[in-house]
């Protein structure tokens, strides 16, 4: 059993009120509540032993990349972080764990202008430990970026470079692409994911949602200092971003980019051939060879 | 360490935003988005052998007891809820305790107008299971219930009967006091707290939180079938209401009350002496013979 198909089993039993305008299948959902923009809401988990090694892993860093897998989500959405609550169930009986914890998530939320409102703290059995966070934001109606916009033709870019996240640290360190994201959406783009589950499975996601097939060029993807094309492909963790650019707007944007320090590839196209599949230039089918990292199985 | 001490000790490290009308430390925040009404967010948690029994609660009454906690929360600062994400980080493999718990959260989120519009699964180690609900809802300005309104000379009232909630299943089966707490919100209250911890335990947060001392008339604490006096004060998880009344409204209030199924009882009267501290009419501190249930200790 897949995340993504049981995802697509559930989804039926979750009715959605009228000013849910996107629910649950992208990044964030987004909510009318009667204003010219939307309010963002996305989840995550920091799980022990799933998303970070908790004998390496100091509490501070785990506060920081569950914050920033957060702001990640509400950038793919075009958006900018506002307000978050978490949640723990942990075994930790330490001071000093949930002062440190909470001194570096403070730290960074003040660096992504999110207020930390609100939460609750559990104990949990046999040892384990589980934090989640909860994010809102707003995004302007017309820059709102689902993964579902990509049209036959269009572009397919990337920010940043891909792969070897794990032994390199980048799934913790990561800069979250806000900047980047609030630039594109609306002007270049409105089809926008973060890719968190690797290049191919989010080109995927893409494809899947936009009803479209994707031509990746493989030789296009930069590799992290240390990554295999594999290891871009499946392993994920990088929290760049992929998106669709209209052909008519690829010069523009790639005059316009004012982000010195991170690096704009344009990578492959989307097609009407071969809905929701990914293939590389020489027809290929890439999920044939191996997907990306499915955190409900792994 | 108790939950309550390691909550005073890390708020600080969490700054809030302009829009942050009510921060960490009550049961929901409340954020001004320039609306006449407020949005609200709560989160909580439900942990396999902390919350609920795996070996004997089917996963649909799971979710409908994650989800009725935080309607409860949402109500309890006089709101109405509107919607939520549900993350779960589980061992479970199995399709039919998604479908189970899936089908019977949507059923049970359609009968609170919730929205469950978002939310992340991943697998856990240590055969683990935590539940976690994040809701939003909305509350009108005026009728904002918190926890630190109190003042001297109001009368602490109750709803519906205490303790024996485990043994009795009242913790899974109980009904949250959405339209008792919007009918009193702004009439006859602005302070406001869901009974989670026992009637003692969520007392000493109103009166924490209000800066008054409570003297509680035990004899007039209405007891569930089978229930102890001490397990109404410390069992929790009665889902109950508890709130002030100015002395000038208690009439009006107990000629207006129209839930018939639901008891309506006074308790108790807020004093200016010994803040934060909740006493017998003997003059007994009840603090010192029991606390309330701890999550974070237990």
């Amino acid at each position: 059993m897949k995340e993504k198909e049981l995802i697509k089993e559930i989804i039926p039993f979750l009715k959605q009120g009228k000013d849910i305008t996107i629910g649950p299948g992208d990044d964030c959902a987004a909510i009318d509540c009667g204003l010219d923009k939307l309010l963002l809401i996305a989840a995550d988990q920091t799980v022990a032993g799933i998303h970070y090694d908790p004998f390496t892993t100091s509490p501070g860093r785990i506060a920081r990349k569950l914050l920033k897998r957060n702001v990640s989500d509400i950038a793919a959405m075009g958006g900018l972080p506002s307000y978050a609550v978490l949640t723990m169930a942990s075994g930790a009986k330490n001071r000093d764990f949930y002062l440190d914890f909470f001194r570096e998530l403070g730290e960074e939320a003040e660096k992504w202008n999110v207020s930390v409102c609100g939460g609750d703290i559990s104990s949990s059995n046999k040892g384990s430990a589980v934090f989640t966070l909860t994010i809102s934001g707003w995004v302007e109606k017309n820059k709102i970026c689902l993964r579902s916009n990509a049209r036959p033709g269009d572009l397919l870019y990337a920010t940043g470079v891909f792969g070897n996240s794990y032994k390199s640290e980048h799934h913790l360190d990561f800069t979250p692409r806000v900047a980047e994201a609030s630039f594109l959406a609306g002007r270049f783009t409105n089809t926008m994911i973060d890719v968190s589950d690797g290049v191919l499975s989010d080109c995927m996601q893409l494809a899947d949602a936009s009803g479209m097939g994707i031509v990746l060029s493989l030789k296009d993807i930069p590799l992290r200092d240390g990554a295999s094309m594999p290891s871009a492909l499946s392993d994920g963790e990088d929290y760049e971003l992929l998106f669709a650019v209209p052909a008519g707007k690829t010069g523009e944007l790639e005059k316009a980019w004012p982000f010195n320090d991170v690096k704009l590839s344009r990578i492959g196209f989307f097609t009407e051939d071969n809905k929701g599949r990914v293939y590389d230039t020489d027809g290929n089918d890439l999920a044939e060879a191996k997907t990306g990292y499915d955190h409900f199985n792994e």
